[in-house]
C-alpha cells in the first residue's frame, strides 16, 4: 500500500473553501481531515476529536516542547495547533491528509516538511469574494472590509504556492483538487518502490 | 485564453503507449499530437503532415542549422525530428501538445525548454512487458529479448522524468495522464496573469 501525503489548502474567508473540501471528500474516499488541537472551552455541541482535540494548556506546552505540532499559534489567548500524531497515523494507513491552514501556519509546516504540497484557493476576483462575504450576512460591512484586506495581504504569498486553484464553481475547484491528489501520487519519488521492485 | 503546454510521453516499446495516447484524446478535446519530420521515403498510404512532414534532407539540415527543432536524430541513413513550429503554433492557439518521444529526445528538449513536463510510462512489470511484446506477434523472440534490454536501460532514467504512470490497465493510465495535465495548468507561474488582473 502506497502511503499517503499531506495537502495544505489554504485560501481566503469567504472563498467557500470548506463547500469546495466536502465535495472532495465525497469524491475521492480516503482522505482524513486533519482536526486541530486547541485549548479553549469545547462549545455546546462541539465534541473532542471531532470539532476539536481539546487539551489543556500544559498539556499543550508539553506537545509544543516535544515537537509535537506541525505547527501552532496563539489567538485571543487561546492556542490553536495541528498535532503531528494524527496526521501521520492517517498518511501511514494510506490515507491523504488535508491541513486546512492559512498561510502563516503553511509556512510553518512547510518549514518541517517541504514534501507537503501547497495548494491556494483563489476567487476568480475581488469583487466576486466581497459578493460571497456579503451574501453570507454573518459579517459587517467594516468587518468584510477587513477581510478583504487580509485575503489582499495573504494573496502575495500564492506564487509560493505549488498549486493555485480558481474556485469559480465548485465542480471545476473540486476536478482540480482531485487531479492535482491523483498526480502527486505520479511523482517518482512515490513511486521508488516500484521502480526498484522491478 | 490560456496557453497550451508541452508533454513529452516516453516509454518503452510494447508499453500500450499508443493504445493509452489514443483513449486520452477520446477523453482530453483541445490536444495536439505533435508529428515528426523525417528524411525517409513516405511509405504507401503515409500523408504528408498527418503521419510525417516529409522533408528533403537540404531542408532538414536547413532547419537544424536555423534551431528549428526541439529535438532531432539520425536513424539508419535518415533524419527524424520534432519541429518546433508546429508545437508553438498549437500551444499559441491553447492546446496542450503531446510529444511522443524517447528518453534522449527528451533530454534535448528539456536541455531547450526545461519547462516541459515529462512523462514516463512504465509497464506493471518487467514480466507483463515480455508477454505483451511477445503477444504482439511482431517481433522474433530474440528482438524482444533485446527491446526488454533497451526498455531496462531507458528504465534507468525514469526518475529523472517529473511523473511515473505505470499501465496497469488503459483506463488508470489515461486518468493518471488526464489528471497530471490538469494539475500542471494550476501551477502558479500559469496562472500569473490571473493572480496579477486581481
Amino acid at each position: 500500500m502506497n502511503k499517503g501525503k499531506t495537502f495544505i489548502i489554504s485560501g481566503p474567508s469567504g472563498v467557500g473553501k470548506s463547500t469546495v473540501l466536502h465535495a472532495l471528500l465525497e469524491k475521492r474516499k480516503n482522505l482524513y481531515f486533519s482536526v486541530s488541537a486547541t485549548t479553549r472551552e469545547p462549545r455546546p455541541g462541539e465534541e473532542d476529536g471531532i470539532h476539536y482535540h481539546f487539551l489543556n494548556v500544559d498539556t499543550f506546552r508539553e506537545w509544543i516542547a516535544k515537537d509535537e505540532f506541525l505547527e501552532y499559534a496563539e489567538y485571543v489567548g487561546n492556542f490553536y495547533g495541528t498535532p503531528k500524531r494524527y496526521v501521520d497515523a492517517a498518511m501511514i494507513e494510506g490515507k491523504d491528509v488535508i491541513l486546512d491552514i492559512e498561510v502563516q501556519g503553511a509556512i510553518q509546516v512547510t518549514s518541517k516538511r517541504p514534501e507537503t504540497v501547497r495548494i491556494f484557493i483563489a476567487p476568480p476576483s475581488w469583487g466576486e469574494l466581497e459578493r460571497r462575504l456579503t451574501e453570507r450576512g454573518t459579517d459587517t460591512p467594516d468587518k468584510i472590509q477587513k477581510r478583504l484586506l487580509r485575503a489582499k495581504v495573504e494573496f502575495q504569498t500564492a506564487h509560493t504556492y505549488d498549486y493555485f486553484v480558481i474556485n469559480d464553481t465548485v465542480e471545476n475547484a473540486v476536478n482540480e483538487l482531485d487531479a492535482i491528489m491523483t498526480a502527486e501520487h505520479c511523482k517518482p519519488q512515490d513511486r521508488m518502490e516500484i521502480i526498484s521492485a522491478k
